[in-house]
């Protein structure tokens, strides 16, 4: 695959320039150099340069340019793959120690709902995985997972309270290609609340994940409660490059005329 | 500037791909043409067409093809740069009607914070708007924005309940570049949980915006409260590219060892 795809002299410029910036060699607040001057580091034209620097904006970490040269933005470390499909590696991420405590797994059928996310007839058999996440032993999310049995025959035999699950079905050859993600608030039941060391009544926020193959088949879907208190969302947004975020009212009738 | 920047081949491959699918002529669940059909129909090499779909998987749009071909993922319609400013235009294109009630419209010293927010100096004089915003009637977010003077000097003679305030900035030629946005959710005042008809000890999204210019200049800094029900986020992450999302727990002491 790297043979066939060789970096392209405007990923190189990117890379180079993301680098300098996520380092803080190029810190927040700063001109980048010229679109003149880059082409002149780089021995390019104005194409590659230009194309480096759409990359940058779409990521959030430098300004339109729209002005004279761009700025570089506040940022943080954004998600990664892995922490956007693993519970285990974003609770590790935010430098806390995870664990897992399994309620339930079983192999069953599909119930309706499920069987729509996943692509499967009502009643198929799926892999549902029921668990309690926590971040150094305090619980952050109550997790129902449902896998189709081409995966969930290998998570039966993998024991879900140790490490990652994701990385073990990566090293069986099981990898992930994309996930669609929708998050939101609300009140959660009183058993959800005992699970997360919460009030009756209290809300959380909702996480749902949809994770596909390469081929665009979808083999898990995992629905996360997560304790609401603290659980941040932060991006930047530059006018003329385009978010892959939608931010709508779903889920509430309350406005409806 | 469009003189100065003609769109490349690139541009135009993703420009076409992207009317096709968001219009539904490609629909989700479908494969793309492979990369030797695209470079035919195109005419052209394989560069243009391998940063086409790249760019389009930075937006969500389709599968990282390592597969074989990407195939077109569920979508959609995402938030633009108006509709990430400006709750007008947010509450508007969510199909309802947007309106607005001004509590407080005043010329004040700047709060620590806030004036830390704005790079200015504590007590250097900012413009504050204190607003409950509705859809269709029904109050959906209080706000508290504050902007620097040489902004909030054209808002103080502006009718802040008519129609979309950024969008009559934007006519005096005070047009944005760049925004930072944070999202969690926590219990509000009872004074706010009032403003927008929820219980006491109710939890509402906050979301606080950071708007600056064209050279990188914060010009506003705008802390919304949102109803929490309903309020969704959404969006398609790809293995292989970058996202601009940070999620992690903040403002939150509940893990720390």
């Amino acid at each position: 695959m790297s043979a066939r795809r060789a970096p392209q002299q405007h990923m190189k410029i990117a890379e180079h320039l993301r680098s300098k910036i996520l380092s803080g060699d190029i810190p927040a607040g700063s001109l980048l150099p010229s679109e003149a001057e880059l082409c002149e580091e780089f021995s390019t034209s104005r194409g590659p340069v230009r194309q480096a620097l759409a990359s940058l904006r779409t990521e959030g970490i430098i300004s339109s340019g729209r002005g004279r040269r761009s700025v570089v933005l506040p940022h943080e470390k954004t998600e990664t793959f892995e922490t956007f499909i693993s519970n285990y590696d974003w609770i590790e991420s935010n430098g806390w120690e995870a664990s897992s405590k399994t309620l339930w797994m079983a192999r069953c059928p599909a119930p309706e709902h499920i069987s729509q996310m996943l692509s499967i007839n009502e009643g198929d058999p799926v892999v549902f995985l029921h668990r309690v996440r926590s971040a150094n032993g305090i619980p952050i999310a109550v997790e129902r997972s449902y896998f189709t049995l081409p995966v969930g025959k290998h998570v039966l035999y993998m024991d879900p309270d140790q490490g990652s699950l994701h990385a073990k079905l990566r090293d069986v050859g099981l990898g992930l290609d994309h996930g669609r993600r929708e998050m939101y608030g609300k009140v959660i039941a009183d058993e959800d609340a005992k699970h997360l060391e919460l009030e009756p009544g209290s809300s959380a926020m909702v996480s749902k994940l949809l994770l596909s193959d390469h081929n665009g088949t979808p083999v898990e879907y995992t629905e996360m409660l997560h304790v609401l208190e603290g659980m941040t969302i932060t991006y930047n947004y530059i006018a003329g490059t385009p978010s892959p975020l939608d931010i709508s009212m779903r889920h509430s009738t309350r406005y409806e005329k």
